[in-house]
């Protein structure tokens, strides 16, 4: 196994949008280009939704044209024939930056702003399907067809999400199996690699292995499958510690934990970005990430979302 | 290796001495009862010190007097010739009540009080042992001789914490040898058990197996062997994972992770109870120990100690 890890930085994405402040486009351009800076490989920009969806998001072609003009990473141009080699010790330019879209409207727009890979979702779980995107499983995956089609034939990479693998708030526990048939899905799609993901920050450390066994089991290779926490429980960190040995080398985080104020009810933010280098450095993995770049940006973010952040690593270095 | 795991519950005492607000000896009491009603084995009570060296701990004597009297853990009496199994499905009354001895003149007081069990502390690292005792970790191991025989002649069992064995404010890195060659030297004054301890929460799960290996290699059996986390940078539950395949089964934890807040610069907090039953819940190994009725105790010291608890499962409960 390696001993590479590849970070896939989401808070500019699924942190920010979790925020009350609203952040200025300029203010998420200055954002991404510090943690690009810091050298994380891979940054969930935005996401192509309809703004009175996410508001806090509205301005995604804005951020994508001033990113792209700034020559960091030019939208992920500059390795978006890489592979699945995502770049350890790769640094600001050839970071990749990666927008979700919810539909062929999303990616269009996504495509027109220069967005050289794009994410799509699904959920493991009927009722966060139903009330998320007000359809069910196989209609969403029915729908992402076309914008996977779409997409390849622009050569734009395709990431997938998988929600509500670990535990859905309206259906309760959730079937491995039934993880790793979505996943499998998901991939015949053409995604490139599937975050199975805790949305509601629930997954402890004796799930990890028979989620990840049953997306090897539906026939998933392992570089094929990232884990994207939400550490609402505390548990990310113990969490990546049981993905580890099974050969899962990418995560998701978001700088400073962004997303969540532990005492904000009901907010609860991804694993913390700085944390899990702490971890991985101390562990001997290869990030290629800097932590004092890391809390460099999420000082910078931290003044603008108005509240603490609650990355444990970035607390202890104030 | 068993699945049964102790979980010391050190939250009144090394909870309490770093929190502000001043806990009135009724409300101790009160926190320590509904701690032992949640079935932790091992509850730490107080530390019989110089009242003016911690002043929150000034009414030692007193918590222990109303302990013994309300019959939960008759002071530990109960169980204090249980030896190694500090049984996971004890509640209340099986309960073992400890507190930390400085010195003869502390040892003396607890003797009196009617404390069955207590634990004494060195350092590993010799500028810590200088700030905090004044003196070296030699005269420290020293000091201790009269106090553990003293203990041993009352027929009361001696704990033993092994500061600073993760790294040191004064001193920087720790060679795990000696860590282990102190540990074998507290084991060798006959304390039954080594708390291995992370003083300042810099602790990551590299070094777990490496620190935890020098014990074994100095002749401590993996049975006498404690961890003590702090979990200053969210690195606490990952030791746990780290530490739990080398066969360790006793982890010291404080309920809400009392002792820290997040925002309180340099204020760190032990792991959390809570979080550390949802891990090993999670995992399958038995405790004994409610997480609802920790969450009850946590709730309970809260708005006594005037902030937010960290405890990110106490937290997600409310």
């Amino acid at each position: 196994m390696t001993n590479r890890v590849t970070i896939v930085e989401v808070g500019p994405r699924d942190g920010l949008q979790n925020e009350a402040a609203r952040i200025s486009a300029a203010d998420k351009v200055a954002f991404v280009e510090r943690l690009a800076a810091a050298g994380l490989p891979v940054i969930e920009v935005t996401s192509f939704v309809r703004p009175d969806r996410v508001p806090q998001l509205a301005d995604a072609r804005e951020v994508f044209a001033a990113l792209a003009s700034s020559g960091d990473g030019e939208a992920g141009a500059a390795s978006a024939g890489a592979g699945g080699e995502a770049g350890a010790s790769r640094r600001g330019a050839d970071t990749r930056y990666t927008a979700l879209v919810p539909n062929l409207t999303g990616l269009r727009e996504a495509l027109a702003a220069g967005v050289r890979e794009v994410a799509i979702f699904a959920a493991a779980s009927e009722g966060f399907s139903q009330r998320n995107t007000n359809r069910s499983i196989a209609e969403s995956l029915t729908a992402f067809v076309d914008v996977c089609r779409e997409a390849q034939a622009a050569g734009v990479r395709v990431r997938g999400y998988l929600s509500t693998a670990f535990g859905c708030p309206f259906d309760g526990a959730v079937d491995p199996r039934r993880v790793g048939e979505i996943a499998r899905r998901l991939r015949d799609l053409g995604v490139y690699e599937v975050a199975i993901s805790d949305t509601i920050g629930i997954a402890h450390p004796g799930q990890v292995r028979p989620v990840v066994e049953a997306t090897l089991s539906a026939g998933l290779d392992i570089s094929e499958v990232a884990l994207h926490f939400h550490d609402t429980r505390g548990q990310a960190l113990a969490n990546v510690m049981a993905a580890l040995p099974l050969g899962v080398r990418t995560f998701d985080a978001s700088a400073g934990g962004l997303g969540g104020c532990p005492f904000a009810p009901g907010a609860t933010g991804n694993l913390a970005t700085e944390d899990l280098v702490y971890l991985l450095d101390g562990l001997g993995y290869e990030t290629g990430v800097s932590l004092p770049g890391v809390i460099d940006a999420s000082a910078f973010i931290e003044p603008l979302v108005g509240h603490p952040l609650p990355s444990r690593v970035y607390r202890a270095s104030r």
